[in-house]
């Protein structure tokens, strides 16, 4: 039998997984006391809403389950290996919301705040910083078309990470209809926008001028390039510049207040500002997206954006939702690197035992632990190693049972 | 697309998820307070790894995942549908936590002393009380065959049991090797006993008549079945009686101490008793099992028991290991029922804004947060209607930004 956890998985060691523990009931902590609740879903969806979900390139990276018994003897049979599953494994948080929000809106407090921390997989192809199992901690309004969901949204993210220790983070935000506005306004066709915005996504890697050369070699007009060109040439576009060519006043509007509001309640303690070429791969967002990054941080370590027609595809009605998702894994490897040390843990001491005296033993470990976590070991042969092995581990101090009654404290 | 979460598969309401919280963080802080340390592993595991891994009846119950792309063309191909899938759900966390044993022993300190408090998945046939995903909270210990495990592990999850506020339940112990040693001392012949320990099993189901009538049709001789039969006509088998029927001196003794050690920990606050009948289902189990049964819940609340020979599949060494498993969901689904009240919760409230003021009202909410868990809503057209919904949810009091300075606390 193989040993190894299955690739693009991980075990966690009592160390890593004590800080998995803290970072989430830290970044929970935050979200509930600022009212939102947390719900839960299960991982396992209907494979056909998983495939329907717009979620673009993670649509390919679904993990399906095999169907059982008689109906995978009948697939089987059918020959078609698109029905072999009709089950799948979840790969965002927002697919579930949506449908939950779908199926239980009548318990719901309306617009919902929530909170979700839970598991997705992916089925990436494993490499370092690709997990195919995976956290993420997310917050969402369902229920609203306020801009105000936007502005507390990225408050509440941005005050989660400064409570795990975060600083030095800039908060980007775009508005989709915006971004759209101002390449319709340059003269790019209605109908080429998705393309045009793929490559523009890709800025911040390629540059202005790969931009422009990639929208060339996708044969859109010269005249037109050249005037995107034009404006990326100058720098970073501001909002003033987007504002002015985009016919969207709408979208104009919101996300102006929307940067102006995050602003005043940043307070200083991080950046928020304005990215034109922000777009976020998934299908289903329609207006405001918006992403955190760090120079600490290769990548993002948070993103989000509104999505107001996914929960319709449940429904039939328009709902209005925006989300934000803190991207744990990236956050907790980097910290996990950094030793990151937990705040306000117990100390944890060693009580060690001969096996005739254990009811008595446990008896004082049980006396001790108001003050401590005390775990008991019955005394090894080797008693130094073992101590040693214990300060290793980043145990405390220990306590021989039978040789002395208050514990020795490592400095 | 589907509303519903999969069948056998539950959302949680935030009154829900908050109680599945609270438990489970109640029982992790009573396991690491007792010196016991939180790993994780994957919810995927290797197909072979669990198909290989002794679960009894819960082989067939598992969730296999569709391999993808050209490895499944060519399964296709092949024609084998046992080829089909390469991954597969666990279906508990002991066959994970042995595999992990097997990957990181070298990192670990001996003996692993941990908790798992994790999602598993069961293809059971959706029914009241089956889950398809479910959370299971284990503790185990690796690394040491003294029964002084087994008494920790009993007074641990006892008290585990306790915090959660369940009372009134008894440990039942028992040890397969005593169990056989009986049934040989009877006159069974040894490779009859898996058979007759699975009729003996359904004692509290069938009675004893039952299970000398399933005896006989199974064709066992009737002279062994009458002296059996005899036994257990008296009433439930004392340990005294087995322990003379056994010619296995070491478990008995083992069991004996067992029995002891765990009543004098317990002080009269729950049950331990001696029951012979107890045999659990998994075919992993080598020697102690126990389970704990209370009158307030049909069927066991946790159970669990020694299993030597598991690591071994990974290592080609024996490694000694034993765990308790305590039953999250059926505690949970009780409690919920119940209408469990959460100890220890902020009070929430809701703050009620006007778009316009909604930074300032933000920095009110901000400041309320040290005493309160604050939610932030647009004040709707009929505040009146909205209010009853919020002492509905359980909301504690509201504050209308503007009009008053602190908030108002419902009775």
């Amino acid at each position: 039998m193989k040993a190894t956890a299955v690739k693009g998985t991980n075990d966690y060691l009592p160390r890593e997984a004590a800080l998995r523990d803290y970072l989430q009931s830290a970044i929970l902590e935050v979200y509930q006391n600022s009212g939102f609740e947390r719900i839960m879903t299960p991982a396992i969806e209907d494979a056909e809403n998983l495939d329907k979900s717009e979620g673009g390139d993670n649509l390919n990276l679904i993990f399906k389950i095999l169907k059982r018994g008689e109906k995978l003897t009948k697939a089987l049979e059918g020959g078609n290996s698109g029905e072999l599953a009709d089950l799948g494994l979840r790969y965002d948080l927002t697919l579930p919301l949506s449908r939950y929000y779908a199926a239980n809106r009548a318990k719901l407090l309306l617009p919902v705040k929530c909170i979700q921390i839970d598991k997705v997989y992916r089925a990436e192809r494993p490499q370092k910083g690709r997990l195919r199992e995976f956290v993420q901690c997310d917050i969402d309004i369902i229920g609203s078309s306020s801009p105000c969901c936007e502005v507390e949204l990225i408050a509440t993210t941005a005050k989660a990470l400064l409570a795990i220790g975060i600083s030095s983070f800039t908060v980007r935000v775009n508005d989709r209809r915006l971004l759209r506005g101002v390449l319709q306004g340059l003269g790019f066709a209605p109908e080429a926008l998705d393309s045009v915005c793929i490559t523009f996504d890709k800025l911040d890697k390629i540059g202005p001028q790969g931009v422009s050369q990639e929208l060339l070699e996708k044969g859109f007009p010269g005249e037109t390039v050249e005037r995107f060109s034009a404006l990326l040439s100058q720098g970073p576009v501001t909002l003033e510049q987007a504002v002015s060519l985009c016919a969207d006043t709408e979208a104009a509007q919101s996300l102006t207040g929307i940067l102006r509001q995050s602003e005043e309640l940043a307070g200083g303690k991080y950046q928020v500002a304005f990215d034109l070429s922000l777009v976020r791969g998934q299908g289903y967002y329609t207006g405001t997206v918006f992403e955190v990054t760090s120079r600490d941080f290769r990548g993002a370590i948070a993103g989000g954006g509104r999505y107001d027609n996914l929960i319709g595809k449940f429904l039939g009605e328009q709902v209005p939702a925006v989300g934000f998702s803190i991207g744990f894994e990236r956050i907790f490897s980097i910290l996990s690197e950094q030793g990151f040390q937990i705040p306000g843990r117990k100390q944890r001491i060693a009580l060690l035992y001969d096996p005739q005296d254990f009811a008595a033993a446990y008896g004082k470990a049980e006396s001790l632990r108001e003050k401590y976590d005390v775990a008991l070991f019955e005394r090894p042969k080797k008693t130094g190693k073992f101590l040693n092995r214990l300060q290793e581990e980043g145990v405390d101090g220990f306590l021989s049972y039978g040789q002395a009654e208050e514990p020795t404290i490592w400095e």
